[in-house]
């Protein structure tokens, strides 16, 4: 029989390369999902077939449940829509690709289905972490994270769910634990610094959404390359990593990396660390995720480190880039807080973008926002 | 029960260092072995009280057992002393730090009591090496390197057991396979670069053993810093990393790494790579080789990539360092010329130090050796 997948949030970056990634290793597509791009997700749908696709956006899903009738496609709308997508029964890999909280309804949803979950979408970690670990635990389900730096702590990882494997041997395991495996000293999170990364608090206050769109590593969206640039990026990730990996927000530290080669790292109690390393590429982290444990052959480029010569590593500084400082705040006070402050970073941003405030506007307004959940 | 260790070859550099981590883990010795360090021997057998000791000098074992007599060890002679402490069945583990091909015996004999061998004896694999594999494949025994570089390679490789234990359990999984995981696309093996990193051939013409023996990164014996400065260290390596993971030569990328962070790497065929990095500190192989596959606290410095600021990699000059180029060949050839090279390698190493050659005379016996070989 062949390998099912299903894919929510198909029209985004993340969703697109999943689907290049699903057709390379020959898996079938059972079900997608979009907001309200249906141009694509009709393409998406002649392409690949899937039987189930939901649209969040009602009036768009009924448009697109006529334009595609001759398919035999079923489209759903709504968030119910979603978490029918969710939970179909034909796939063996969810892929939760869905841009923000919207995501945590078909995130539960999948991950009750007990099947392997790939997780790309950060919003349900960052503000609903416990629960979404809590339920992945008590269904079994295992969460293979498909953000870079995740990817590459996971991977760094092998040996502790071969212990896990060794306690499987005897009906032991768990495959979530609350808390780090002691063998875990800490996990070490690499960030490009952004494009601000040499820039003194003075610059800073004076840059422009123009100038932090130019990011130098990685292509994503506006939102994704602010975030880069306040490093809110690690903010978010360092809470994240805390709930997939059950460790403590002190526990995490970043690491500024300008060259991108070194996507994270795991220091063990012994004192040695392991790492992961590649080209920046995201198809390489989806494709972990739909065929871990194995490995498979990818159009990656491979690494070449006699032409990348040198990895640098600088602390970052806490003072020009307060977001991060805010985040260790908030993953120290609770999923309130990491709440309250993805939702001030997302305002603040798009203020931001739209030229309403500064760069240090972003991080006063979290800093109100945190000091509101404290009182 | 308290686990129980043997080390042959205790009063060697790795040997000593392993009492001293055996003896952090609570672990009890149960035999010893020596080449004819009685004095020191004595010293151990007070201080850790093992059951059985063996000393290759057989005057030197008779001296040592009438010293001795009031602690109760059974002191034994000759080569089938050492492999009469190899087998002891006391031990849990084994740990063979024998220099050079007097450890193979030993090393078969340890090997077939189906205990864990923790290997930190070169030559038997590089001489040996098919043979040394295949009766471990045959007795069902765990390999250990305690080599920083190969353990580097292991700790990158859980992932592999990880589908061996899938495999283990459907009873499938064989501990030494006789070719690599088609995961493995190849081994990066990290080299010092040793002291002559940057001289030109011209230069190196006229090196002297003073020179030679003043060595960056790791402390070792005078033949070892010989053949970092050759880089023949690393082309015995790659002999023995063929033999360990089951990789072809051309799979094994030898890379300049003056640092010595990164003691090895592994690429897998989907572009990711992962590494091993601490700071150099041989208490952490042998560590990890005893504790396998847990991870216990160790008194090594933990490593700090904000101090170190940078990880550098450089090709290696296999024209100013012929010896590594030679290595490659002795490996696609085969298991004679491996041993010739080594043989060779040896005398040629003897004859630099008494300065009876000059550095590229080392190269220049080796290659003479492999022709004798070939023709």
């Amino acid at each position: 029989m062949e390998n099912g997948i299903t894919i929510l949030g198909s029209t985004g970056s993340i969703g697109r390369q999943t689907l290049e990634v699903a057709e390379s290793l020959g898996l079938k597509v059972r079900a997608l999902s979009a907001n309200n791009s249906t141009g694509l997700l009709e393409e998406q749908i002649r392409k690949y077939k899937p039987v189930l696709v939901a649209v969040y956006d009602e009036r768009a899903a009924l448009d697109l449940s006529k334009r595609v009738s001759d398919t035999g496609v079923r489209v759903v709308g709504g968030p119910e829509g979603q978490n029918e997508a969710a939970g179909h029964s034909g796939a063996d890999i969810i892929v939760t690709a869905i841009a923000g909280m919207a995501g945590l309804g078909p995130t539960l949803a999948a991950i009750r289905t007990g099947k392997r979950l790939a997780l790309a979408n950060k919003e349900p970690l960052v503000c609903a972490g416990e629960e979404v670990v809590r339920t992945a635990r008590e269904c079994g389900t295992e969460i293979i994270p498909v953000d870079s730096e995740h990817s590459a702590i996971f991977q760094c990882l092998a040996e502790v769910r071969l212990q896990k494997d060794e306690a499987r041997l005897q009906n032991l395991s768990a495959p979530h634990p609350a808390t780090a495996p002691p063998q875990i000293k800490k996990i070490i999170l690499t960030a490009s610094g952004g494009p601000f990364r040499e820039m003194s608090r003075a610059e800073l206050g004076k840059v422009t959404p123009e100038q932090a769109l130019l990011h130098p590593n990685w292509k994503m969206g506006k939102k994704v390359t602010i975030d880069s640039a306040t490093l809110m990026n690690k903010g978010l990730e360092l809470i994240e990593a805390m709930h997939l990996f059950g460790v403590a927000p002190q526990q995490v530290e970043v690491v500024i990396h300008p060259e991108s080669i070194i996507h994270s790292m795991v220091e063990f109690t012994d004192g040695s660390t392991i790492a992961q390393l590649s080209n920046p590429d995201m198809r390489l982290p989806i494709q972990y995720a739909l065929t871990y444990p194995e490995r498979r052959p990818s159009p990656v480029k491979p690494l070449d480190l006699l032409q990348i010569k040198q990895l640098t590593f600088e602390k970052p500084d806490l003072d020009a880039f307060p977001c991060l400082r805010l985040a260790y705040i908030a993953a120290e006070q609770g999923s309130e807080a990491c709440a309250a402050l993805n939702r001030a970073n997302e305002e603040a941003v798009a203020r931001f973008l739209n030229k309403e405030i500064s760069f240090y506007g972003i991080s006063d307004i979290i800093q109100e926002a945190l000091k509101s959940i404290k009182g």
